[in-house]
């Protein structure tokens, strides 16, 4: 079983060192006093490919044995994992095939494409997890899991570090979670240099697979999820469960309009553009979670990648004078 | 004739030192590799009230006579001064008085509200102007003009300052024009610490009234305004004209159309929400306008403050999955 440690995240730092973006830590005094607590957001939304999987997709890259360059790598993901392992690759030298299964947003197949990846769509998950093994076969890649691969999840973990460097007295952090990849990777990191800090998954009401799996510490697979926060519909893995079943302080769970209502707190009073599965995270903060009172509460702020395609051509027409 | 010099943008900073944000700067590869440039962005979106609007409102309502604290503060503005002089009045301990002519935009009321001012709305602008009179005599206040004044003048430019501070080789700066608050102070501030700096002036081609009155150096007013960029439809004052026409090197003009695409830019890409006036100055970078090809190029960006109301409920309705 590999085990993840302080020492892997720390020398998951070392390689993305100079490589992603050291990401901002944002506060606002009327974010305070709307969660009646100091809030601080790690804003892995500014990170290179618009989210946090930059981070463990380039450290499981970077780490490949070097003598063979040529080996392509293989991955499934129709989000962010997809642009990370796509982003790593080009900045390593690397073939990537990156499996989508549908449906695939059309803004990230088309930056996956950008940063050079060739992308198969595949109809469904089980079409594309047939996709990945044929791939794998064809091509003699290596296969970088989104979450349950121990690199991966060391990666993530380096986002935890710059926070507690940049903010060491945090009491409390919230992230949100879907395969859990972040969120291990956090707990690692967090415990090995504060083994006090109480950290929460924030998941959604349509898509309440992790927080039972974690209770029961055995994989609830996720059946029919059904909400906007397209990052967390993954069940956990078995290398990222033991380390939450480990390390979790406690859960919240959040509805539909709660993350919109979130969203729409980030673009309309602190300016940036977070994603639905960011907002999970932020909308406990903003409803005054009671464990949250008057503490000093870290937010994972895990991506950027909104679709915003239906907004701006509405934006111009409405804004358009009447003749 | 109240002259503003570099002594007056250093006294401001003085005053607005521990209360305005100092904004950060950001930057981006995608967006150099956009621009063929490298850009440099002063966000001032992130500044208290969500505007650069709020250091020349604070400049000026804290150098009012501090033995006549009860004497109200009396504006016009519909827009981000507005919540500007509202905040600083709350800060400093005034009664604030705001004139809104309409349309009047609903969240830019609630805010100003919400800072303690009173709202007296009036139907168009030349009723605001006799309500103003009336209100300047009612209640013998002070009126704070929303760019032609020297202490907002003076206050706008300390953006400038800070921006030069963080990024001293600057070839060229942008920044949106309306009444010409922002730049005129940008210039004093600019040219006082270095003086071969080029500015340009970004005005849509639906309000192209400052650029002509720079021209011709007199003040052409403005008619019938047609932009979706809300904050730039004043004519320039007779304080802010004389320093445009000695300071600036140009202009640019952009289209509505390049008005949206830059929103749209800042948004996805670089995950920040700015508003239409703002992307009048980010739309040249991004067509690559000539004059700017690599060079190091700042810009304004002015403010955050968009009514994004239409875009969250069709955001869940379309995510929704189909029963």
């Amino acid at each position: 079983m590999n085990q993840v440690t302080l020492s892997d995240v720390q020398r998951a730092a070392a390689r993305l060192n100079g490589v992603a973006h050291v990401t901002p830590v944002f506060t606002s005094s009327q974010l305070n006093i709307a969660a009646g607590a100091a809030v601080f957001l790690k804003c892995e939304n500014l990170q290179r490919v618009g989210a946090f999987k930059f981070r463990g997709a380039y450290n499981a890259v970077a780490a490949l044995p070097p003598d063979r360059t040529a080996t392509p790598v293989v991955t499934l993901s129709s989000g962010n994992h997809a642009q990370g392992v796509a982003l790593a690759c080009r900045l390593l030298g690397r073939q990537a095939h990156v499996v989508m299964p549908g449906p695939v947003n059309a803004l990230k197949r088309a930056a996956t494409i950008t940063y050079g990846a060739t992308v198969h769509e595949a109809a469904d998950r089980q079409q594309g997890d047939r996709m990945l093994g044929a791939l794998l076969e064809e091509t003699s890649g290596v296969h970088i899991h989104a979450f349950n691969d121990p690199l991966v999840i060391a990666g993530q973990g380096t986002a935890m570090l710059e926070f507690l460097s940049v903010v060491p007295d945090l009491d409390v952090v919230l992230a949100p979670i879907g395969g859990g990849g972040l969120l291990s990777g956090a707990c690692v990191a967090a415990h090995g240099v504060k083994p006090g800090l109480r950290i929460y998954a924030c998941e959604p009401i349509g898509a309440l697979d992790a927080i039972q799996s974690v209770r029961e510490n055995r994989i609830v697979p996720m059946t029919n999820p059904c909400t906007i926060a397209d990052g967390l519909r993954s069940s956990v893995g078995d290398m990222t469960l033991p380390i939450l079943h480990a390390h979790l302080s406690g859960f919240f769970t959040v509805g539909e309009h709660e993350i919109v209502e979130a969203m729409r707190f980030a673009f309309e009073r602190l300016k940036i553009v977070i994603e639905p599965s960011s907002a999970v995270a932020l909308a406990p903060v903003l409803r005054r979670e009671p464990a949250l009172h008057d503490q000093r509460v870290g937010v994972l702020i895990t991506g950027g990648n909104v679709d915003l395609s239906a907004f701006f051509p509405t934006f111009l027409r409405k804004r358009e004078p009447a003749p």
